[in-house]
């Protein structure tokens, strides 16, 4: 066997994210076989002794305090993308123009305009570059993307998601700074709408194609926090709560909501999809099943399937263990970083590209203004 | 003990609803003890022949082929509506001014303002009078209000419902006629916002409070039906699927969704309430059961109850089986009936009364309307 | 219409099955179109009082305190038993002697000897009979018979079933009496061998055939209880528990267990039967539904299908409502008589006749057997 | 921080096993803070080419194919025996004599009296030893044993547990050689017994304390298979299928059942305990849940709960992500080897030891022994 190539890795941000991805570095080359050996290079964060700790414990080379110095490194070949929503662009560009791929966190930007502008400066660097929209790789999620292509929907009439959680009830929960930059509007850009909605219209628009208009309204239940980074108590610019009705190109009916308002769910997203002959539904709470409905069995015993999707026939589970063994959360950075692997030693794309991922932000976009302005608008094509 | 007093009763329509109404008077006598004997005086139905058959069947005393007749017959205490929703004002109005009780099928109208008359007649003649919404009296949903009032689930957040049925999905069915009435806007009103979303609403404004807007969207996936009373093929004038988006009262979210091409479900009407404390979920495939999230419980044993309602101190349980031994659907219309007798015999409201049922009648209006001009309604007080 | 012949019955016990069976008779009529009418002739009990009561309830035309009376009339054509079991032969033996119909409670008798002669009785008379083995005819579980008539299972290699309660569980609750004879094995017999594991043992030998042998424990976990009748603290003497091994004669392996301290389940009939090529699931707190695995799926969609048992070409539902409105514990015994009308007027049997529960008392005897002596035992062919 | 101490993993065998207990010595570093530093010193592997695949893969050091050569090396700390059953013992009390800490595989040994060699020899040497009953450390299994050890279930009447799997059905499948030796007799020892009901038992033990004596049934449904290693039509000596009763010495009754031809399960290890106040149950193919039922609750919204077991204050949880992200079967080995490393560095055992594994054996046997002999066996007490 020729020796692989190295792709040599910089991540930036040491939060959860950084840990989700690392894992996926490091695991990536006992359960696959990728035609490039990922090399855990550099981590970058503001806080040095930070930046050291989480470098020792992963297995980075090396780290940095500043990302501009990580971009200009010679001996980088991807920047991954883990800070808060605000500075993904700055990054993104930066990273494409000093040719490197560039694998981002979602949601993309903090708008669509932003978006755009990075996804010109990736087009025009032509690096790989994919975006971590994880929930495509679930396994059955990617069944149900093969269930579909296979046609046994047929004709679909209707698609919902949720995604419900319930950890910001309490009023004393404050907002801001690293452990909740998600609550504060400046850092995140949106509340449940880029964080929990984004990952629901990223796999609706893979699974059922795009959205044409949308209709949305959102909801911030708790009015005022105290900013972690100001000590005030400051206006909450996020909304807690987002939902919005949608046509699909395909003449099918969308229903979308998140909220982490719903108490007794933890990270609930759920998927149903029903079509003419066949219907799929699939959550997150017990990842590792897909339920089918197919109308074509006989009568007397038709009924929702439970799929315990773990089967080496069914997608990235030869890789794993036997059947009835099931995997987790974390596997789906592994997996998304296994077909990066082999889509850049390929020279094809890793989707969600960029590009895929700034159509979830013309969608995000239009929500947030439809629930603005509280009229339908059409989403703005990418 | 004293003799019991005669309601006698008579009903108009033999179809489905004329089978679950009569089944609940034959059998509230058995499993309850009401104050008012109920007496199955005569059944009205245009055919003669499928009037005796049904009266034979049932028990009827007489028959009648012209419900003006019914009406004005001395020897009825009670007018039961069975028959498509573009009959109820006329006779519900002839019923009321005639003195009788009156029991409506629902939706209660055609309209809000043809609602608005209904309301109007039954008031001024001041008699007995109730709308079968017969979700309400599912002891799961019983149970679910009781926890409410108790104030177990805190300010509630948010309200959903679903009401998913797959049945008109062949292009091949026809509309109309008195199989298919429900599919021929004439005799309807509506589609599904009538026959389902209106069960839907009943069961929430009950539950949740009232709505102050609403923003929706329906679509007619089949156009065109050949029509059974015509026999030529028609355009579709009915709401083949219907959703929308509201605010309630107390500030809480609402999402509901109806529709007859969500393949894999016969009749699942689905409702979750998300509140600061506790969550509730019910659906109607399991309709003996109601879900139960206490954020209240000790965190490492906290997770949705599956109650099973089946016990005597549940709602209505301790008239039937013992605990394990599930009811089902046609109970519900044994439990109203009962609670009519009751409240009719102590000259109390059974809700939901026509005014209990004209405020669900102006959130359809407005939910079609909605859809109609593709922007938010306001709810008409009533 | 030819008229109907009628059927008059006399029943004994005004109990919990007293219940269950006039309901039976009383709805019958309106939801079956059967051969022979229901009369209810008249409801025989020792108290007087409560006779009068339950004949006005439920419309028996009159009363009789001594049962021997009853069987002697001559206005009644068949002798329906609801009494403890310990009064089933005296009064099934003068029933068939008489030349009544008769319909036994289950289980059929005390033991083995004594139903040997009460299956002598029925069929030296050669009355109509069957035994109210109710759960044959849920629905579901006659849908179970149905599949594996059709020879979808295969090979049968594994029968497991269990029925789990927990009212037991108090030390404080007494035994004997009307209301707890259950719990006195001089009224019962024995504990749930008879009363639980019997409905287990029947559905079993009617769905997979004979059992050749048993292994079985029993444990009284309460050994000393109050006794309703005497006042005084007396030893328990029937069991709480009872597990049981047993080899079909179809070479699958069989696996039993009841008990009344199951704490969470109320009256959990369970059963699975795992074939070469499917595997069917069934519970009774979800008495509507079947489980249903075909091997034969194409593997990326094999799963557990839960059929919604509420369609009109699924055993008995044509006679009720429509797809998604399920039935609930009472219509079994509905169903079974009318069956057993049916059967009746064409001359045929209706299973499970007196001899079919004879073969599960044969079961129960060789369990309760195996249990003493602690040892494997062959139940006696019958 | 000071340098951790190394710990030097010398592994024999590089099937499965070796790859689920691999994963373990290489994810430990990242999400606990173990004591000792473990160091992947060298696969041993009869088959070189094999055994150099599977140290590049994992990143060992160096390869053996005599696994005395491994033992007597003086660079490794810790034996790690992933081979087949029949030479456990052997390696094992090797590995004790040469002083190394000991990782077993599961089962012990081939029977009651070579476990007791190992156990002798390993207690003897005094050295850390650990065998591979992983379950013990699914979070919801552990959860299992705190609530048990809290005194909320009170006292036990019911424990019962199945292991069902349906992947030798087929008669084509032939028995023996490196993929298929759990087959084998000669290799495996037993069957189900030692493969999946030792796992049951290991966690009935541990949950619920000492079983007195057992009463089985084994049966082996394809009698005969060609065998990989003879290319002849062998007899199978294995049992295909188990089932016993037993008494645990707190009073309780355990039903235990396994089997390989369970068609629709693949790999469902099932557990329930019912105690006097609370309920609990568990199974492999959703093993992030666990199902949980109190007694204490208010009566109207008593039910079974499901709780989703991932978040912090869980066991084992708050190393892995946040509430709702699963984790998967891979992490019970994590899992166990972090608890290893922290018990050897304080001297402490780190259960299952040897002499727990021990216990197991001698149920194992007292099952086989009982099966073989048809009646009931007591436990021979270790």
């Amino acid at each position: 066997m020729p020796a692989t190539k190295d792709l040599r890795i910089g991540i930036i941000g040491y939060g959860f994210m950084g840990r989700t991805h690392s894992n996926a570095y490091k695991q990536v080359p006992q359960f696959f076989d990728p035609p490039l050996r990922p090399v855990l290079k550099a981590v970058c964060g503001r806080d040095e002794a930070n930046a050291k700790a989480f470098a020792e414990r992963w297995g980075y080379e090396s780290i940095e305090t500043d990302w501009r110095k990580l971009v200009a490194r010679d001996d980088i070949d991807a920047i991954d993308i883990c800070t808060p929503n605000n500075t993904h662009a700055e990054i993104a560009i930066a990273a494409a123009e000093a040719g490197k791929m560039v694998l981002c966190e979602k949601p993309l930007a903090m708008d669509l305009k932003q978006g755009q502008q990075m996804v010109d400066a990736i087009e025009k660097a032509g690096v790989p570059n994919t975006v971590w929209y994880n929930y495509r790789r679930v396994p059955a999620v990617t069944l149900a993307k093969q269930l579909i292509d296979e046609g046994r929907l047929g004709k679909i009439f209707h698609y919902r998601a949720n995604f419900l959680q319930d950890w910001t009830i309490s009023a004393d929960l404050p907002q801001g700074g690293a452990a909740l930059w998600r609550l504060d509007a400046a850092a995140a850009g949106s509340g449940v709408t880029g964080d929990l909605l984004a990952h629901c219209i990223d796999t609706a628009l893979w699974l059922n194609g795009k959205i044409h208009d949308v209709c949305a309204m959102t909801e911030t239940f708790i009015k005022e926090r105290k900013h972690n980074l100001t000590g005030k108590v400051e206006k909450v610019g996020i909304d807690d709560a987002c939902a919005f009705l949608c046509h699909f190109e395909n003449g099918s009916l969308g229903l979308f909501e998140s909220t982490r308002y719903a108490r007794g769910h933890k990270a609930l997203y759920t998927l149903e999809i029903n079509g003419e002959h066949a219907s799929i539904r699939w959550n997150l709470h017990d990842l590792h099943r897909l339920e089918y409905f197919d109308h074509r069995d006989d009568s007397i015993v038709r009924g929702w399937r439970s799929v315990h999707v773990t089967d080496g026939d069914m997608p990235y589970m030869k890789h794993w263990w036997v059947p009835g063994l099931q995997i987790g959360y974390e596997h789906t950075f592994i997996h998304q970083f296994a077909d990066f692997l082999t889509a850049a030693a390929e020279g094809k794309p890793c989707p969600p590209t960029f590009r895929d991922a700034l159509a979830t932000q013309a969608v995000c976009d239009a929500v947030l203004d439809s629930a603005e302005q509280k009229k339908w608008e059409d989403v703005v094509p990418v």
